[in-house]
């Protein structure tokens, strides 16, 4: 038996997982991550925290006062390798082993990097200045574009987990970025049905859906002058929502400085509603955009998810596929509205 | 806005979702579900021990002591509607409205039914007598095909939610069946992935990995004369298995009782194995069968899914369907193994 991570494909509907035996090292388990609010200092060192430098990889990125040295204090914003990867840059071969006809394994290939947003042991993005919110979305895309010089990389993960109940293992904000060999399930199946959309309309579905939804009004929480945040629709968890531009774009690299600080200012505006009206609640985001090195592609539209845990899944969730949720999103985005900040 | 439960179709992916406004009723929350420990009458009375039938919907289905009365008491095994449902049988219209180009909708119907394994207040299944066990997987059939005469219904999701943390609302060992109009996202992934590998092969690819597995047998964790127990391969998470027959077949309303004995018996031996090794952990387990009313299909072959709480998953689990664990198949499989009753 190997003890270097693989990525597999399940045989009958193709999902990609990573089993990643070297994680089981990380410190963490279901009961003892860090809850959302703890503070510095209940706890052995941050290690995100300025003066821990040394416990983090050397860093990839990082913005930083003139004159301050890599991987020592004097930065706004970090990003380093996970300390504990689940894929690894180093893993030898590209090729698939096919053992006989069914089971598909290729080696844990990928980057997995961790975006340290602030110096300050914030918990809540929504504590951060807007300029330290807005360096988050730059640093998406300078990473993009950095990870996609690397040919093996057919796809970058861009997430971030907001408490324990959704998966995150410190409290300090960050985000994490995890480059991958193949393109995950999730983005095949968008990039499926926008296909399939495009070729019976002409359209790309997400500038149809931008349209339809600022028209009805309803499932939209707010709109800047190129944004806007709306329901999802056929929601896996009530209160989920998207933000995506109102241009057609596949390609989030190309996303300007002007419009990551505009991004930025729309989704705090979204998120300090979110935390009112449901009171702080852990939540991933994630981004969704085209596989790195494509074309511009007129079908797909990048955009950003936000999922909060607002119930637990079960059977048919797990099973089948099939969310129930509670709260319309009609309801969900009335209450939203009601409680954005001024 | 319409306080009807409705089922939507994401514009992009297709995932439908049930958006289920009365189910905010049921008494239960996060934080307030009953933990798979509770024992009776530490709550109200449990609704689903003998003595309490009046405060569950009139039986559909009951394994009875002859000259019992329905709704009384007297039963061994009930299946009745859940007194939440969030879709109900009794909603008018099979029409699908469509809102311009791509949102989707279609009133929410459905059967939600509830299977009371047994009179006494259990909470683990493994708990149950021999008997006890196999009468659930008959119960299964026998309301796959009462439900299969309704021609409204395309699809019937049979689970078991196991434990709070696994979405149990209730101690008492109980099972779900939903039946749904339409058939659900991970049925149609899989029918869709098994019916490529048929027309690429002339083989059914559950078939092939049955075969394939007991040959290598390191992912094996049991079998019997008609059934294996094997590691899934590429596992959402760790300790996931999944049970299978080994002689094809596509539809499980046509399993005969002396299968759901032999059934019952592999499943809760690997079950009990499960709890030895994981300290008893939440789980959900789900039947995948071919759609309602189907032809006996040569490329789809019926199974149970169990999947263990065994993380807690985050971004890159939700945001891109890209599951990562720590354990890897072989070694679970081992430790079951070790672990399975004599």
């Amino acid at each position: 038996m190997s003890f270097e991570s693989e990525i597999r494909r399940d045989p009958v509907c193709g999902r990609w997982a990573v089993v990643a035996p070297e994680r089981s090292l990380r410190p963490m388990t279901l009961e003892g991550a860090e809850p959302r609010h703890r503070r510095n200092g209940e706890r052995h060192p941050c290690p995100f925290c300025p003066g821990q430098e040394y416990d983090t990889p050397n860093e990839v990125l990082a913005h930083r006062t003139p004159g301050s040295q890599p991987d020592g204090p004097g930065w706004q914003l970090r990003v380093v390798p996970n300390k504990f990867p689940a894929l690894r840059p180093d893993v030898g071969g590209d090729s698939c082993a096919i053992e006989g006809m069914v089971l598909l394994t290729t080696p844990g290939f990928g980057h997995a990097e961790v975006v340290i947003e602030c110096p300050e042991h914030l918990t809540a993005p929504t504590a951060l200045t807007h300029d330290q919110f807005a360096a988050i979305f730059r640093a998406y895309r300078d990473r993009l574009q950095a990870l996609s010089e690397d040919p093996r990389v057919a796809y970058a993960a861009v997430f971030k987990n907001v408490g324990a109940e959704a998966g995150a293992s410190l409290g300090h904000t960050h985000s994490q970025i995890i480059s991958l060999p193949i393109v995950p399930e999730s983005i095949e199946a968008e990039l499926d049905g926008s296909r399939a959309f495009f070729a019976r309309t002409g359209r790309c579905v997400f500038c149809d859906l931008a349209v339809r939804e600022l028209a009805a009004g309803d499932r939209v929480i707010a709109r800047s002058e190129h944004f806007i945040a709306v329901m999802a629709y056929a929601p896996r968890y009530a209160y989920e929502f998207w933000v995506l531009p109102l241009t057609h774009a596949s390609r989030y690299e190309n996303i300007t400085n002007t419009d990551t600080l505009e991004l930025a200012a729309l989704m705090n505006r979204v998120l300090v509603a979110l935390d009112r009206v449901r009171a702080e609640p852990a939540y991933n985001w994630f981004l969704h955009t085209a596989p790195l090195r494509s074309l511009e592609l007129p079908h797909y539209h990048w955009h950003i998810e936000v999922l909060p845990r607002t119930a637990r899944p079960a059977g048919l969730e797990w099973g089948y596929g099939c969310f129930i949720t509670a709260v319309a999103p009609e309801q969900a985005a009335a209450e939203l509205r009601e409680a954005l900040p001024g």
